[in-house]
């Protein structure tokens, strides 16, 4: 049957409230506008920046439900709008939601991957023309970060797909998305990790596991894999960590003492809050060296939510910098990223926990919640 | 009269007490020990860190007095302690508040200019063998920064002295051993500006006036300098600057607040704190671009001081980063400095307000707590 230029009633799972668990709905797509792509999602993987909007910490004022969920998602193109020649039916892609126009002062700088495009209508859940394509029960449903990818049909910006490799396995490389170049990108390309330096990553989801890969394959010599679940160690090994350290073995001294005390006094030369929490962020700047260090902020706090420093440990030499997506344009990366992927250059079958059914996904964050898992995978059937 | 190996009887200036005038005393300096220099100071410079220390706003908890202020000298060397090679009797010389000894883990590295070898002596007032060359009617008389130039004599370590071209005039070159280099360099150094860029620099001391000379030189575009006295529009626009703003002209509007209005709220490629507040390094931070704007922190706050801001504001792409005496090695590059006065490729001149008596002093730093002049330099008969 031909989809294309008509309505698609499909599943999705709707988070009508913050702090309630999603529901799954049967929802109407309405076809792609000019310059939109209508993509089948065949999978979608689990983030913590989406854990993060169910339970109303992160841009819940900003944010309106009814919304879908989901921006770490691959799938095929199912139809185009009105003069997208990028991509077309049938193509195997991943949905950006870090999108690149090639057109925006930012695109064009080689300073920056952040596309400053659609932020004000992405950042409100509407397509670039202000509308939605989503409606259940015929009330209007929000986008998210332009994927909303927990649904089995969603549509995008042909500014945020990019097509990849079709032999490329979608149920993995989905995590390319968001996760793995978030983590691996910030080792890479922003804090520009150098061949045996010491390297310290704070929080060890799949952002900060592949910050750890990131820093082996940047021919870190020491990286401490710092995480409050225990159970992480084994996994951060394997990914290339040379140390594990758990806070809630320190007893009363703050993990930046301990970090101190082993290097002389002199600290870290690369440090990685994949968390999202101020107080870890404190820590890691701490941690840097004290002439040289370079402190990458990765975790997304709250949008109030600050930082506070002493000067002093600024001026001796310490810097702090942010990472969006790992530093990575998305046209131009992430289909190098599934090649590398392909090439076994990237390993992202060792972030994946668990392949769950769309139902299954309020279990999957709870587990996420406990901080026990790094990313469950839902394949669409 | 061969002063070599005798101690010498002088006048200086000497801090009893903090928040208290300086006294000018009769001293006596004890010849130079083993890897020391006994240097006749010709000239000496005032410097805001000198007068934050005797408004007790700087370091007071480590320190004591009474001490010997002044940094930002130069002079001959009168004689010199044993296995010193690198200097003799009659060469002119800057001493180095920021030494370089070549052999700390810090010499070695191109990532810092920041020498660690004499750092806990130094900060404790004392030579490197944790005895002073200082007495004043048979008391101890503490060392400050490793320099102590407010003294017609005084001794410093051989790691933190270097030779000039004895063509230089003293009187001038002086000020390269802080001011001008610290402002200078944090644009060419340690900011890295380039060529076309957007730069503003908040407080137009000597610090923030050889900033905007480094914006300058590194061939920005836009140099917005700002201050609260408005007589400094003149000599920043002389040196540079393309803007000048006075925050007190802005009501009730913040200054980073109109800085990202004029420039569509995108905000400015580089900043420079050169105050030591941490207000404005907030309005410095925010000033920034949003996706790639680096502020430099080169004002140094009391060491208590902290610097808060909103986490999403680093994650997005801002950069905030030190600068210490502007990346400049001193025994490679303070020579070099001198040399670019000497060919006419760094103003000096405008730099230096009036010429004044060490007995001066006292008023020469009111007048600077003022915020109204840049540099007094003392020359002793």
């Amino acid at each position: 049957m031909d989809t294309a230029g008509k309505p698609i009633t499909c599943k999705a799972a709707v988070l009508w409230e913050f702090n309630k668990p999603l529901s799954f709905e049967t929802i109407e797509v309405a076809p792609p506008k000019a310059g939109e792509v209508r993509i089948k999602v065949v999978a979608n993987s689990t983030c913590h920046s989406d854990l993060h909007v169910i339970d109303g910490a992160l841009w819940e004022k900003r944010m309106q439900c009814p919304l879908i969920l989901g921006h770490e998602g691959a799938g095929i193109v199912e139809s185009v709008g009105e003069g997208v020649t990028e991509v077309q039916a049938g193509d195997h892609v991943i949905p950006l939601w870090n999108p690149q126009c090639r057109e925006c002062e930012n695109c064009k700088s080689n300073k920056t991957n952040v596309c400053s495009k659609l932020r004000d209508t992405q950042n409100a859940g509407l397509m670039p023309d202000k509308t939605t394509r989503f409606t259940c029960n015929g009330k209007t449903v929000y986008h998210f970060m332009g994927c909303s990818t927990f649904s089995e049909y969603t549509v995008v910006s042909d500014l945020s797909i990019c097509k990849i490799n079709p032999e490329a396995p979608l149920d993995k490389v989905c995590v390319i998305g968001c996760g793995i170049s978030t983590g691996y990108g910030a080792a890479i390309n922003s804090a520009k990790v150098t061949e045996g330096s010491s390297c310290a990553v704070f929080g060890l989801g799949a952002v900060g596991l592949s910050a750890v890969m990131g820093c082996k394959a940047a021919g870190a010599k020491t990286i401490i894999a710092i995480d409050i679940n225990p159970d992480k160690a084994e996994i951060a090994k394997k990914l290339g960590a040379t140390d594990f350290m758990n806070p809630k073995d320190l007893g009363q001294i703050p993990i930046e003492g301990v970090i101190l005390q082993q290097t002389g006094g002199r600290g870290i030369d690369f440090t990685f809050e994949c968390i999202g929490n101020a107080a870890t962020m404190k820590s890691a700047f701490y941690s840097c060296h004290n002439a040289w260090g370079v402190c990458t902020i990765v975790g997304v706090t709250p949008p109030t939510q600050e930082l506070s420093i002493i000067t002093l440990a600024i001026v001796a030499g310490r810097k702090l910098q942010g990472s969006v997506f790992g530093g990575y344009k998305g046209k131009d990366d992430v289909p190098k990223l599934v090649e590398q992927y392909m090439n076994k250059e990237l390993n992202i079958d060792d972030f994946i926990s668990q392949n769950i059914k769309l139902e299954e996904v309020n279990e999957a964050f709870d587990t996420m919640r406990q901080g026990k898992l790094a990313r469950s995978v839902v394949k669409f059937e």
